[in-house]
């Protein structure tokens, strides 16, 4: 297990990668992530890494590898070194890119999704080479500056680099665990379509008190249209679109219900009065293994100071559903447009925009990898490891499985209530060091398991 | 009728009022307002009236009266000298603050609504005491700074100047003729209620993947709360809100499918595919005589660029709500309480805020004054003037019966089409001449008629 100084070195260098304001969204920012991808490149050469930053139309991939163990499987971490955009600033009790550790806690932008949990791994490849002079086994690492806006150039680098990536299995720690105290490892991750929809009615804004009661309002016929998506229930009413959604097995069904959930305690850290969703489903199952449907902003007509007696001609809004089991992000924008022009009602100009996707990926549990992670976390934290889901989306893992044939390993290190993409980011002190061994234990592990094998 | 030349000198007056940028809503205008209720008062002396400017909390009140014909009607002319806000200002051919006149038109914020026809009435009070040193009857002039931000100080100041106002009619021209050459005589207008809807349902925004499927969205929760505000037909499901209105007598039916109304022009000058709204009502009747429910503003969650996928745990729109006959806006802000309380969700907090408001107003068509108002318009536009409704508010005339118990002449002198509260205002230089000269008729002609009685 690793030494308390050895701890404080590698938070001390957490910390300075912590600095960068690598916000890949704005981009009064973008010369602050391109520094970052150079400190992160040179961290690794420091590690002992081969290092090649690889330009890409948007920021670079910052690609290393230690290769010297033939015979030895290879496994390829992913990880990002972009962050979120830190506002609301003034909701941040200390700034978001100085990084402040107080009670167990490391606060910073970027600390939990990703720079922290990418690091456990560094970090872990750092005390290996650091105390035997050499790895068990072959890594690659692959760390990009996009993954907060999309991913847009992943793909491709991927595609290109299929030979330069090759490997018996990814690792991606870009999850959450179940519970604090709790590790487990993730065998699946919801797909994405998010769209954006601008429905116009008229040429102009027009006067509410000349026009009103003749002509059409913008925001009504946008609100029509949604509430043709969903159900009270929480169905979503898009005619196929449950087609490709697999049945929940028992295993699955039993496993969710042995996980630890306390809907309480859930709804008064949310501020919900209570949980909504499809009946009949766990929450857990509603969040890991059926599609939504949610708006995600909204805007038309006069949102000023005041009043302003308009009726507006035009009304926006971004949506997005999250895919589980066999849905094809394509194949759901097509049946949604489809859907779409259906409701439409005559007179109202719709335009769809498409904005970020991704496949959903689930990840078999009985690849060799698996047993390892799990004695790894075991080792760290000290109780067994349990299965589970998860609701958000990291499209590098399905196109891993497509593009390279590769399962993932998805070792959550932080915790749900960690604040990511809000104020005031956190990951516990205790999960950074606990990553770090989980880590070294996974990597000896599969190496060993391979060679018993 | 006027000469070339003496129209020459007002439009140059009205140009000099057009220049003031007496924008009352915004607070880096408040200097200019104020200067413009200063540039008011002295026009007013030099046209040879009796000035006063009253203070308010908020911009002043300019008084102005020639009060020498005892024995004679006394007549209360009503304007305001503040004017909308002019962004977008990239949509204007000319500036806002500099007039300029072309294709037989004055362009500037301001000149329609209602500095260019409350400058009619200026005029032709200038020309009668220049050509006869004296009027026919007494005029007292309210000019007010407050029109545009919802005349917040003006019933008090009617309230506690009710002696000075006293009156026999009170004339105001802010609403627009029938159509271009027909001069119309407006006998109702509808009210106003303004209210803003903030809902939350989480105690801060969520992610979309982590929680989705399980948590309440608030543009959700605020799209379920207006979608029961009014069925497909336009007809408002409030309880109770229909109690007051009263059905359209068969002469107002008779006359409005007598009045001008080219349906298809009309949709294609606004965009609209068709006209919505009540069946069974013509346009004009469901414009003037029936009350409305629109959605002025929309916004919640994420609106910047891009995607974000969060699930709002707030959302917010604007609505309005136009009132007619004998409806009271406090009596329907209640029964919208009441009914909003009765359909928000569990788990759903809805606050509301209030905004402006007014009572609707109607106006006998048996006053003396109407027949001399009808008799200055057929003098100045050379056809015979008709009765109409209009669709919006202006509550000072609902506040004149109220307070002061008179019955207002709408004396509309611009067109639905001058473009007010949107880039590139305008009043035609014909209807500035014509509505010189259809007030002096007017003045004249109302002395007459209460002479002859």
């Amino acid at each position: 297990m690793i030494t308390d100084d050895r701890v404080e070195v590698h938070l001390n260098h957490l910390e300075t990668w912590l600095r960068y304001p690598s916000v890949s969204a704005d981009s009064q920012y973008h010369a602050e992530v391109v520094a970052c991808a150079e400190y992160t490149a040179d961290r690794l050469r420091e590690v002992g890494l081969d290092v090649t930053v690889y330009p890409t139309l948007g920021f670079p991939v910052v690609y290393a590898e230690w290769c010297h163990a033939p015979g030895q499987p290879t496994i390829l971490i992913y990880g990002h070194y972009d962050v979120q955009p830190a506002d609301p600033l003034e909701l941040w009790e200390t700034p978001p890119f100085e990084p402040s550790r107080r009670d167990g806690q490391l606060y910073a932008r970027g600390v939990s999704d990703d720079k922290g949990q990418i690091y456990c791994h560094i970090a872990a490849v750092e005390e290996l080479l650091k105390n035997t002079g050499r790895l068990p086994l072959n890594v690659k690492f692959i760390i990009e500056g996009e993954e907060e806006i999309g991913s847009p150039s992943l793909a491709g680098f991927v595609t290109e680099k299929k030979d330069l990536l090759a490997a018996d299995v990814a690792l991606v720690s870009d999850t959450p665990m179940i519970a604090e105290n709790r590790p487990s490892l993730c065998t699946s991750l919801r797909g994405l379509v998010y769209l954006e929809l601008k429905v116009r009615v008229l040429s102009g804004d027009l006067h509410s008190g000349q026009h009103g009661g003749t002509v059409p309002n913008a925001i009504h016929a946008l609100m029509d249209i949604l509430s043709k998506m969903k159900d009270a229930d929480g169905h979503i009413q898009i005619p196929g679109i449950y087609d490709d959604v697999l049945p929940i097995s028992p295993d699955t069904h039993a496993n969710v219900r042995r996980l630890p959930f306390d809907e309480a305690a859930y709804c008064e850290a949310i501020g919900a009065d209570h949980l909504v969703g499809e009946p009949g489903f766990h929450p857990f199952e509603r969040r890991w293994y059926r599609p939504t449907f949610d708006v995600n902003g909204i805007w038309g007509g006069y949102i000023g100071e005041g009043s302003k007696t308009v009726i507006p001609a035009e009304a926006f809004c971004k949506l997005s559903m999250r895919l589980v089991s066999n849905q094809d992000p394509h194949k759901v924008t097509a049946q949604f447009n489809a859907y779409l022009k259906s409701i439409t009602p005559r007179g109202v100009a719709v335009e769809v925009i498409e904005h970020s996707g991704g496949f959903p990926a689930r990840v078999s549990s009985d690849h060799p990898a698996v047993s390892a992670a799990l004695g790894g976390l075991k080792q760290a934290f000290g109780v067994d490891p349990v299965f589970q889901g998860e609701g958000g989306t990291v499209p590098i893992v399905a196109d891993f499985n497509r593009i390279l044939g590769l399962d993932t390993i998805l070792m959550g290190l932080n915790l749900q209530d960690d604040g990511i993409h809000a104020p005031n980011e956190r990951m516990s002190l205790a999960n950074i060091r606990r990553g770090i061994d989980a880590s070294i234990g996974f990597l000896e592990l599969y190496s060993k398991e391979t060679v018993n094998k």
